[in-house]
């Protein structure tokens, strides 16, 4: 026999390349790395275990990679809809944000942890103001997170300026290394909040700390023509490539009013492109050229956005979305299939994370997985478990979330895990006054 | 103190006319009708309940209605998922449905009726082969049904023709009286599998019986095509207009490839339209012009279609994205509101019934009801329990479904009420082997 810290068995299994199993099969696990995919008999002969978590009727899949969030925006959940997007900015968030604090930014950023594991999210990719309060936050509940502090042209309560932003930075990418279960990249805001210098001086410090880059791109029409306005008639995707902003460290969120020159330089620089669905028809922002981007050969991920603007963080919804949306917009019922779906809410999201393994449940993996009840009436009968998990299965499914090792959450005993969550729901109850307070204050 | 069946308290409600009690609400409910919907304290000290369910944090609010769907198909879901949408039909669906008994139809409407009950559905509207078996399985397990026989022009396996066809809905109109929790309405399968003579058939003995008429309308540019070429000229809605089929009394179901003519003759007519986002989207049919219908005063209201297009039967997922779906397509973020969502999915559905105030919390309505889970992560914090309701809550986040007064579902008490759940799930698990076996034969 030999030894790991922990073994999980359920009746199915969704392994790297593809492959299913269906009659009983499991993971072990060691130092927070997979060391064995298999049969559970074959599992459970060979190994021995510090604990055995036998899940029953439960389907074992990697956990889901939400590659674009501001998970303190939580706090917002459902504060202001149905609104025309300036006065929805203007009037509503960006006063409440302008009064945040890091404990404010905490307690958001719990919640929104809270959220992600409940509903199979083990990685997520974050931007925010005060962002040092989410990594701490992602580094006590076990999250695994790449976050930057959001940086613009103007002061934030982070920041004074391009100097103070890029010490801060610094630190960050010290104490937050890359690689690491929690990790910095380089955040800048987007080209319609920012300007040359600052998106240069961030491309130069991503490249001299070895940071991934990641940027609001794309996003609405309005913004293609304010660029057109204020870079000499090019649009966002241009403009960004001319200031160096494209290349295969560069992940690009949302990327939604694009003409075929532009999805042919994302193709040609090897930037990456994180597709948020459900933010983008919320907004009325439109709906992105999967198709078209995938053909061209670009790697697409996918993001919820933050809660205010979808207003959940399950990424299964957002899976789900990702892939019939393309077929109803294209016309074409085979395109994005539930295989490649899933591959984008994990494998192609992993890119970001320059974690080994990430996203697949293989050996030498990470372990970062997630079991989904089977015996709910929604996931009855099953002919393919991918199937399932896309086009059937709610975050809300989601029986146990294990990252790097460690169980987070687990329906079966007790929920969260960290014994905390009580806390954070009560924090957040009083949330609602404050809000509402600083809104009508603007 | 006055005496009545049932009360339920919750921390929150959605009541009638757009009105929110926050702070502690509840119903009493006497013969399956609403006495009284008020303050918790005031519905406490003024009723005697038999039973009195004292829900803690969950926002009560009406039951959803699935108004066009196909419940025995769950035991075909995600059997054939990425297909085009004919060959999913003649390779996949339509051999195996040709092999269909009354015992697998009843199997699959119970699992479908658990799926719903579970996922906060209270009303359903059905069509499909053997349909007697889903009426009866809905008058068993407490579901509210407007079901019928699918009238084809080709043979099916309740009828050989059409005198069959009508001495069937003769009899169920007997047995399944309009009006009643469980009743019939007519149920012309489309345009494309019938003709001039039976659809005016279809017309008159609606008409005779006083039912309602269901029909799946203008789903895609085939349908319109084809139109085109066997109707002189005619699209799908002008075609149906000329067999007298489009009236106040008329359920147009899917209703996607419309031109302008199109909606003018629908709003001019009365007729109402179910749209499915869900399926229109996973079969490739397209998005519906709801923002142009609902200008047209037309009345909509939501459907999930059968489970092997969807792949579920959950409303919530429905609700959302009628809701965002309109703003993206349209580029206007106020189109379809939270609030016109969830009526949508409630009061506009509520017509296909006849049933005097179903679709609302009101005084004198039928007590269909269902309570969400204030506690889960992502209904945290509350600003607007109309918002929950439509863009933040799963299904799955119900926790109790009472249908006519009577308690169906309730997670704090074992879950399904029938005790009967295991049964149907262990026969639906030997479902997989039969349909995969008649698709082989086909």
């Amino acid at each position: 026999m030999k030894r790991c810290d922990t073994i999980v068995i359920g009746d199915s299994l969704i392994g790297g390349n593809g492959k299913i199993w269906s009659n009983g099969a499991g993971v072990a696990v060691c130092g927070g790395i997979i060391v064995d995919v298999g049969e559970a008999r074959e599992i459970i002969a060979q190994w021995q275990a510090e604990q055995t978590y036998h899940l029953g009727c439960v389907l074992l899949m990697p956990g889901l990679i939400n590659a674009h969030t501001h998970v303190p925006m939580t706090m917002m959940r459902g504060f202001a809809d149905d609104l025309p997007l300036l006065e929805w900015l203007n009037k509503h968030i960006f006063p409440v944000e302008a009064k945040l604090t890091r404990d404010l930014v905490a307690l958001g950023a719990r919640l929104g942890m809270y959220e992600m594991m409940r509903t199979g999210t083990t990685s997520f990719v974050d931007s925010y103001l005060l962002e040092e309060a989410v990594l701490e936050t992602a580094e006590t509940m076990g999250m695994r997170c790449t976050g930057g502090e959001v940086v613009f042209a103007f002061p934030s309560p982070a920041y004074a300026d391009w100097s103070e932003a890029e010490a801060l930075y610094r630190r960050h990418s010290e104490r937050f290394p890359v690689g690491g279960r929690v990790q910095v990249a380089m955040m800048p805001h987007s080209v319609y909040t920012t300007n040359d210098a600052l998106l240069k001086a961030c491309r130069n410090l991503a490249d001299d700390l070895g940071l991934m880059l990641h940027i609001h791109l794309a996003e609405s029409i309005a913004e293609s023509n304010q660029s057109r306005e204020l870079h000499g008639g090019m649009r966002p995707v241009p403009y960004a490539h001319a200031m160096g902003l494209l290349s295969p460290s560069s992940v690009l969120a949302h990327a939604v009013d694009l003409d075929g020159s532009d999805i042919e330089l994302i193709a040609q620089t090897g930037a990456q492109v994180v597709h948020n669905p459900v933010s983008n028809l919320k907004l009325a922002s439109g709906v992105a050229r999967v198709k078209e981007m995938a053909s061209a050969g670009i790697s697409i991920s996918l993001g919820t956005d933050g809660a205010c603007s979808n207003n959940t963080l399950d990424m299964f919804e957002t899976m789900k979305l990702a892939a019939i949306l393309a077929k109803g917009a294209s016309g074409v019922a085979t395109c994005v299939s539930a295989g490649e779906a899933l591959a984008m809410a994990t494998c192609e999201g992993a890119r970001i994370f320059r974690t080994p393994g990430l996203g697949e449940l293989n050996v030498g993996a990470p372990a970062d997985l997630i079991a989904l009840d089977l015996s709910e009436p929604n996931m009855i009968p099953m002919f393919n478990p991918v199937s399932h998990a896309v086009y059937a299965a709610s975050g809300k499914d989601c029986v146990m979330t294990m990252v790097d090792g460690k169980v987070l959450f687990n329906a079966q005993q007790g929920g969260f895990q960290d014994g905390q969550y009580d806390d954070t729901r009560l924090a957040m109850a009083d949330m609602v006054d404050w809000v509402r307070q600083k809104a009508r204050e603007a």
